[in-house]
């Protein structure tokens, strides 16, 4: 039998918290990108998400380097932590491009890519609400392959976005805008890919 | 003396099967960038073999989660499938730029810096191949260093690429594709370095 | 009671010497952007410094590698090296992109930027030197905020230089250029950032 301490039980707690962070900055960035007429405002708010994702991780931290036994892998917690740090940092500095570069309208693919986004995200706080039965758990391995596909669907979804800027006849000033924000966002789903296959790691040494 | 068991073996295979898939991918950008007028096409095959990549990092993966005793650091049979990964990957996009941002001509220093990726994938051979006898090999450490001149050497190409680009007379657009081009070469011969050093710390360790 | 052998120590040793090795590059650098005129001359003092940096980290994982006890988890050993020689090669990088896209002018920000870049290297001497004590020291953690507070701020810096950039008339290639060499200053400021938060979880554990 499998059977966790309080202490252990709180690393997946604050899995799930951190979880839900990124998807609160992923629906944030859903609505930034329809709402570029208050970007200022709105990346503030986004800002105010990422320092709470940062105190989350410095509290996982601390977690862990005051604990003797951990759930799984030390390195593994520590990898997931950063990790999904690097997704909420990743959200706020697409959406940051948009006031930098002083973009002012919205592409279609820009909002699919965010969409994906938020999508990737759900799928994590299901990752980590189910990290923790891991053993049986049958639909860890269904998320993971689902945020796989998200990933290869945005790389292609992006790739066209950028194929069709450099066709088009816009001013080369904006290609360059455009293909900047394209890679935050296909960096943001590479971000969320990371996580899921560290997540199959785990879930694979600990079966 | 220094011996292993069929399972620990298994990894040394691997290994060696991976470098000849990555060779397989370096010889097809090669040829892609020879034969630009199919790139389509060449690029679907190249994806091929991306996908048999990923297959294989993951029966080194699943190896690695089902031995207890591995013939060297976890860790570090971690890393080596994942860099390997990463510079098949990066053929790949750095094939599939041309695509994507409609490149129809090729140049000098993309088809010398193509050869010089292949190059180093062969050397990436050599190295596994010597690896299960990594504490009496002499050839290790030749190819170790050769990787890396290969680098250095494919950096100052590209920097010169690069610079004349800014230099020339072609119009901004071309400019920025074939920035991104070389970038996309120039990341791939640092994956390859990237593992040799990996290895150098390996048969460090185990000296 | 905490104490070191004389080979323990050998690390603390080595890593106050990289440090200063760092910091040397980005003074270089801070002399570098005010002498553009002699940009390829100082490149290569600079580029000798980069060496000296890679004989420091090889010094590092040699020693790691014939260390039975190391004063604390060899995996940090292993990435504070490696991170302290991204800082360096960064410093490079940046200093390299005015020879290679032929940039004659600096800006003050790129000026404002180096000088951070600096005060940053300068903090990661004293947290080198401080890491033997690090049971007991007052500074490492006033030093660590320090070296993020940088960051954040020259984060801020690039943001705004990036933004005027776009906003400006000034030709697209141009903004191609200092787009590029802006972040690789950021880059490298993020990698000092690396080094901190390293550093930060090392104490932590040993705390």
């Amino acid at each position: 039998m499998f059977s966790l301490t309080p202490k252990e039980d709180k690393f997946f707690e604050f899995f799930v918290e951190t979880a839900n962070i990124a998807y609160k900055a992923s629906n944030m960035l859903v609505e930034f990108l329809k709402d570029l007429d208050n970007s200022e405002e709105n990346l503030k708010k986004l800002k105010e998400v990422e320092h709470e994702g940062d105190r989350k991780q410095h509290q996982i931290l601390e977690q862990l380097n005051k604990t003797f036994i951990t759930p799984f892998d030390r390195e593994d917690i520590y990898i997931i932590a950063k990790d999904m740090d690097d997704i909420i940092d990743l959200i706020e500095s697409a959406a940051s491009r948009f006031v930098m570069l002083n973009v002012s309208k919205v592409t279609k693919e820009a909002i699919i890519l965010g969409d994906m986004i938020a999508a990737s995200c759900k799928e994590i706080i299901t990752l980590m609400e189910e990290l923790k039965n891991m053993k049986t758990s049958k639909y860890l391995n269904k998320k993971i392959i689902e945020i796989n596909r998200i990933e290869e669907e945005g790389d292609r979804v992006s790739r066209r976005a950028i194929g069709d800027l450099f066709r088009s006849n816009i001013e080369v000033i904006e290609v360059i805008k455009w293909r900047e924000i394209y890679q935050y966002l296909e960096d943001t789903l590479d971000a969320c890919e990371d996580i899921a296959n560290v997540i199959e790691g785990v879930v694979m040494k600990n079966a």
